[in-house]
């Protein structure tokens, strides 16, 4: 059993993430994980064939920040929005109060010229902590089934 | 922080909106908006930019209902069914007891082949307010990233 | 209105639905269903001019096993992997406690070479009962607004 403020703490959470990202707030994106997260994004394929192989991954809050510093200078200016639908997780609780979610997402970008196309799909599986009401990110693994995309990494999934 | 009556008449709005489009419901569409409400369709490209152009702007329910109207006489036969696939909305309460929302939407369509394509991504900005336990729009601004797209408001997005 | 156990147990139904299908537990997937089901897939098109065509009906969870047993036998290899995006369901709770449910997915498939595509959009419309607190679908009736696709049926929508 999930309590209802749970539930609802991590809706807030999910739908903040997406809102973060499209609004190209990524600093405050940031601000979504513990500082002693895991942020992963991995294909499909290698979870599936027991590859070690990542896209991305940062060990910490500050891995993640610095992925965004690199992005802001990388990227002066910026050729696409994001566009992130989420569907309902799936919830487990852990024992030590923790919830395990996981979601499915369809990623969507649109260029400077209004068209917009299916980016990635694919789902998160968190491991989702709670300090004062509020949860937070203590690991997300994006798993890609969309890996056959050039330019894959330059906005977070 | 938002009482779970208020989350739940949100989530049941939000659905609704959906539901009622998509089956082409559009005269009871109307009626989830208040009676002073504003209704807005904006490309992103204007929002971001600070221009005043708007697709579409309704000052009140009858100039929602307005619309319908001369949908049904535009509008003959239906080309094309909608189906939209909405995010988990972002809630601010507001001092007023009112709440802003914020969704991520994917929106489909199907034409009488059969044949499905995405048709517009986007965000709804919305603000909700409770009459007699039901949510209503105050206000829903539409915001497009997907603006180069022909027939752009055959139906209400 | 519904008691927000039973809004809980529907979400986690919905997640688990996608869940089960997007991972290849098919054999689990079958146990979201009562021994007495109701699972049907239809296209919109028929269902607006009243024909009687479906594309796939299961008039028990038996019938739904079988299904699952012959595609194992069908597809040896996994040609194609799932991915659901499940909008918030619009629900109607009904006289004998259990609640009708209507939600629009967007599913998308990805195949080997890792390359991702608009499968099939459309809508659940479900009869779903409660038993010691989890949610079960007693009707699943899958509205495709999408037919014209081959290999419609491989895996379950």
């Amino acid at each position: 059993m999930i309590a209802s403020e749970k539930r609802d703490a991590i809706a807030d959470l999910m739908a903040e993430y997406a809102y973060r990202i499209d609004r190209d707030k990524l600093e405050d994106w940031v601000n979504l994980f513990t500082e002693d997260c895991l942020y992963k994004v991995v294909p499909r394929e290698n979870v599936a064939q027991g590859l070690p192989g990542v896209l991305l991954i940062c060990l910490n809050r500050n891995m993640v920040h610095d992925r965004v510093t690199s992005l802001r200078v990388a990227n002066e200016y910026n050729i696409h929005v994001d566009r992130h639908v989420i569907g309902a997780p799936r919830l487990t609780a852990q024992a030590d109060g923790s919830v395990r979610a996981e979601s499915n997402y369809a990623l969507f970008q649109t260029n400077q010229e209004g068209e917009s196309w299916l980016f990635s799909v694919g789902c998160y599986e968190d491991v989702i902590v709670f300090q004062g009401g509020k949860a937070l990110f203590k690991e997300r693994v994006v798993i890609v089934d969309t890996y056959a995309i050039p330019n894959l990494l330059a906005t977070p999934i």
